[in-house]
């Protein structure tokens, strides 16, 4: 049977929330995702959260009592609450229906199988976690290998950064890694490593992408250092019409994974 | 030669933070932009702040001095201030090095010529600012005619929707309508509607498009109405790899405009 927590002052309900915070992240190993969507998501892909959250009113709802049995099946525990407390975990004026808190997960380079598709995603220094949240669900929905993020990234497992994903940092591998290292295990089997850039006038509709394709992103603000643009094998550019000079960074992935997809599924 | 205010409590600094609240722009009929890249290109389109507030600390900056310069040729009235009163005004915390507050703009379908671009922006039901904000740049990147908000939207001028447009608020002109009025206005000359449609097997790849094409996204939740649906020339599909069954609109308007503007810029 879930226990209830109604009071804002139990002290369970201030360390959740602080998951919130980067540094109590790091420090739990634990992080924050929320709604029936992401958590049947999470559920699917075999992760349960430890602690799961509900609103009393939704106790009745199938998808939720389902949920809680799974995770008290797995010995996780689940909560009753008020819909004030699940607005105090999420941050959100209209709550979902459950908050669960997870253990952090990651993977290394060397865990990734290559061959497993032919498109991945590389991010150096993203600085937004609703950027990196959406390119994790274009990649869930390109079918990428995953997501490789290069030097200092924003954390996936902030709450934007999940939110944003819709679930997709459940599904899309994520690994961090330095350039260095990175480029050692690119370099040591097949890849092409294919770099978005202002500095070339190669269509990126032009190019052609073989399987495996490593796509590179830039920072938001100054796109990738020098030294990276020349370790590409390719640098290619998305047209712009327009006064402005850049794409969102998680729109100019999407353009090109769609267009990198689109030559790959043609055979 | 600017006047200064470095008092939180003076009582213009409320009157412009207000501006942050969507009820108090509509009162004002004015809204908040930020940042250099921004103002200088709002008046590169002609828009000059009736309002310019600047860091002292800024004040020396070659483009800081211009826009000042400009807006008080302009009639318009440039403020030296602080850097936490423009924290204040813009709700950051690294604040931009300048704020301005303008005169809100906009249209009617009756002024669009649909002849000036092949390719047109229809959102319907867009709820999410950012999402908003990051359809313009898009617009702008792909040269598109103009973004056309069907419904209730949310508001183009709210400060997430001006700052992920990175400016393109002021380059891409923004039409409100209801469906019906649309419609008419659409019939009543050429142009092919184009809706993304889960419920279809056309690939998005495979249709082709003619100029001038409307591109219709919906709501972020829930797609578009059947009746809306039923309306569009055509309905194409992304294909979804993953477990996912949806992408972020901006994402999805993205890869779809810039499939048609590949198309049309081959011939």
């Amino acid at each position: 049977m879930p226990r209830e927590i109604t009071a804002f002052s139990n002290p369970l309900i201030k360390q959740v929330r602080d998951l919130r915070d980067k540094r109590h992240r790091r420090a739990a190993g634990q992080f924050l995702a929320e709604g029936l969507r992401i958590l049947t998501e999470a559920r699917d892909t075999g992760r349960l959260p430890r602690l799961l959250f509900f609103a009393a009113a939704s106790a009745g709802h199938p998808l939720v009592r389902e949920l809680v049995v799974t995770v008290e099946d797995s010995g996780g525990e689940a909560i009753q609450t008020t819909p004030d407390i699940l607005s105090k975990l999420s941050g959100k004026d209209n709550p979902q229906a459950v908050v669960g808190v997870f253990d952090e997960f990651g993977g290394i380079l060397a865990d990734l199988d290559r061959g497993a598709s032919g498109i991945w995603l590389v991010a150096e220094r993203l600085r937004d976690p609703g950027n990196l949240g959406t390119i994790l669900r274009t990649g869930d929905a390109v079918g990428a290998g995953g997501l490789i993020l290069i030097g200092e990234c924003v954390d996936p497992f902030s709450v934007e950064a999940v939110r944003a994903s819709m679930g997709a940092l459940f599904t899309v591998p994520v690994v961090r890694s330095e350039w260095a290292p990175f480029l050692d295990w690119l370099r040591a089997g097949p890849g092409q490593l294919v770099g978005l850039s202002l500095d070339t006038a190669h269509d990126y509709r032009s190019a052609r992408y073989a399987a495996p394709t490593f796509l590179l992103t830039g920072n938001e603000a100054q796109g990738m250092p020098d030294e990276y643009a020349a370790a590409c094998d390719l640098l290619v550019k998305i047209p712009m019409l327009g006064k402005a000079d850049s794409l969102n960074a998680a729109v100019a992935t999407a353009v090109m994974a769609y267009e990198v997809l689109g030559q790959q599924r043609q055979g």
